[in-house]
């Protein structure tokens, strides 16, 4: 296969379908998302069937078990993805709204409408559902799709990406409005990122090496999602019993998840009398602890942090806590070492709650509040499309909205500028 | 001068000084802008002084005659200047203001708070008045700034530094919130433009040329604004009284303004009763007209058009025109020669109005009215960093808006995730 050519094929037909869903309907999109569920039930055993291959193929090559995990379609992932579609039908369509339509001085009248980016190119690994959520998000806001999954999942996307275009056809919108990349070529990728006319941003998810290179290398765009390092900081003047229920539940509810407490700080003056109780309740769910010298003189037998806790991402059950003099300092902490991701504060100080929300310069700044809140879905977006530890154009869970612009519209009676 | 070092020095400061800058209040902001303008006044002569020994220089150079003339302080301009740093200090402050504050099932509170963007980059030619424009819209927007002025205008650009590190100071902000460069060292760009860990953003302004370069070598994310190759379409439904209003005023109001109309459409059943009466109003305005051969053949003083008129951006008295058949292939025409700034349909048909707004894919849209309303003056943004082609992020006029950035703030009581 010529991927150059491809590539510029995908590109120009992803280019001509995005016209066309500029112009669909609210009416046609849930229509198309209906009609692919319908063909993903369908065709439910040849696509189980298609992911089996996948499996063993994986399982025969140097894939890691976690990996192996996340591309299995078991029965009720099957049916979550095919109940995604529903959901993201019964969003509100976020193109062609209109908002603060004012009259100005001169007569006219300005407001702006959002509509959707383009073409949205989107680079994942492993898990085949994604093919799904993708493709249904990228159709309900307007625009055009290219898909690259990982390789290990090629048979089971292909067979999904029959369905979504028999779905897009049933519906009258144009197949090439989602296309599937049907190469494990690795030069296709830096065709898409780097052909501006071919899409019009990138969405990576997966690894923080993927997400690096790519946004290294991308002459398209990239929403991106870097680390999350999470930080929940219990103050002084906290209500203790929300302390200990956060900080456990920000750390246990999920191990793997990008918003999930990495760093406990405790403020002095209150460590002594939460810390002990903390490390409790870490110790029953299995989280090993790694805390400064303050840290271990309260609770003996800890692990002591070294430079390079205070900046990892653990996704996984180890936990580092410091002691800090006050809200100041935990603020420079969380500057030095944070990634922007979601911070907490527990307290029922107003004014350092207020400090705190507008002073920390993350993506989601909380009060009493677990940080895994911080998705889509909590939030209210409906579905989400990734997060972004960007500041520009989506900051934080990006759903719908993230994946539309807003342009200018003028409405005159023949006024000109004096 | 070690550029490296220079410029790791001013990106340091920067980004401390942007901390500080966050928590500023709107006070302290006005009051610095109010400082700088009467820093302005007491140093008028010095300045005036210092723009007279760049223009020396730059006439004995080789600068062409429109970079001398956009160089020189005037009075007139000095004044505007100095007005201008009042009408930002008018604005409202848009650091802090907490939208869409909504509880959730979960009973979390969860909105969004409007926050600075940390560092914007500057880089611009020529004119020295933009060192101020540029300096009061970060200043007001919560953000440093590092501004990188033409070599031409060193002088004018250093005096009026001082006066704008004397009003930070006396107003108690850093004077390192705002940083001029103080070398004409190209290479100072290159490391302005390659540390995401100096500035957030970059805004060129400036020729094509720079900024096509700026941003193909950027690793921070640049607000971009190309050609602005604008279209007026004249449907056979139109007023023809308020098309020739609008096509005249959109041509000749001004020349060199990215927002003037470039290509005028007319539909061929309404052609032959307006562009007569065009062609003498742009005649008397001493426009030269490049025509298709429909067109020439209408009005035959007009020379022929060739493929490259489609696509210029002329700057200057010349417009190209051509007749279509109908609304679907003026679109085509903008889709296939515009470069998505700002496009007009003159009609009085409602659904066709509605169908233009709706998919002419440009940062401005209008319907009735002149492409020159497309600023951010006109459409009440106060104030305008610069105008931008992009889709992400901002589009169009960018106001103090562009320059922030919104993060999630989340309400709690002690909520943890279920």
């Amino acid at each position: 296969m010529d991927i150059q050519q491809y590539m510029n094929t995908v590109g120009t037909s992803a280019r001509t379908a995005s016209r066309a869903m500029t112009r669909a309907s609210a009416g046609d999109k849930n229509r198309a998302l209906q009609a692919i569920a319908e063909a993903l039930h369908a065709d439910r055993e040849a696509i189980l069937e298609a992911n089996q291959h996948d499996l063993e193929q994986a399982r025969q090559g140097e894939l890691d078990a976690a990996l192996v995990d996340r591309l299995e379609l078991t029965a009720g992932r099957f049916d979550d993805m095919v109940a995604g579609l529903e959901q993201v039908a019964a969003l509100p369509d976020p193109v062609g709204a209109i908002t603060d339509l004012n009259y100005r001085p001169s007569g006219i009248q300005v407001g702006r409408m959002r509509v959707p980016l383009g073409v949205v190119g989107i680079i994942y690994e492993s898990r085949p559902n994604v093919t799904v959520d993708a493709a249904a998000l990228c159709l309900k806001s307007g625009n055009a799709a290219i898909l690259r999954g990982g390789s290990e999942a090629l048979r089971s996307n292909q067979a999904i990406a029959a369905c979504v275009r028999r779905g897009l056809t049933e519906a009258g919108l144009p197949e090439d409005a989602v296309q599937v990349l049907d190469t494990s070529d690795r030069d296709a990728v830096g065709e898409l990122i780097g052909h501006p006319d071919y899409a019009d941003v990138i969405v990576p998810r997966g690894g923080k090496g993927l997400i690096e290179r790519i946004s290294r290398d991308a002459r398209v765009p990239v929403i991106k999602h870097l680390d999350g390092n999470c930080h929940v900081y219990i103050d002084d003047q906290a209500d203790l019993d929300k302390a200990v229920r956060i900080a456990v539940n920000a750390k246990t509810q999920r191990y793997g998840t990008c918003n999930t407490l990495e760093t406990l700080l405790l403020a002095r003056e209150v460590a002594g009398r939460v810390l002990p109780e903390l490390a409790d309740q870490y110790r029953q769910a299995g989280v090993e602890l790694r805390g400064c010298d303050e840290s271990r003189a309260l609770v003996p037998d800890m692990a002591a942090a070294s430079e390079t806790d205070w900046a990892e991402e653990y996704l996984a059950p180890v936990l580092a806590v410091r002691v800090v003099t006050d809200l100041d300092e935990a603020m420079d902490h969380i500057r030095s070492y944070g990634s922007g991701h979601t911070e907490s504060i527990v307290t029922e100080h107003y004014s350092r709650a207020r400090r705190f929300l507008a002073e920390v310069d993350s993506s989601s700044v909380m009060v009493n509040a677990s940080t895994r809140f911080a998705d889509g879905f909590e939030y209210g977006l409906g579905a989400e499309i990734g997060v972004s530890t960007d500041k520009l154009h989506a900051r934080g869970p990006v759903g719908l909205e993230g994946l539309t612009s807003q342009k200018w519209v003028v409405l005159g009676d023949g006024e000109i500028r004096q």
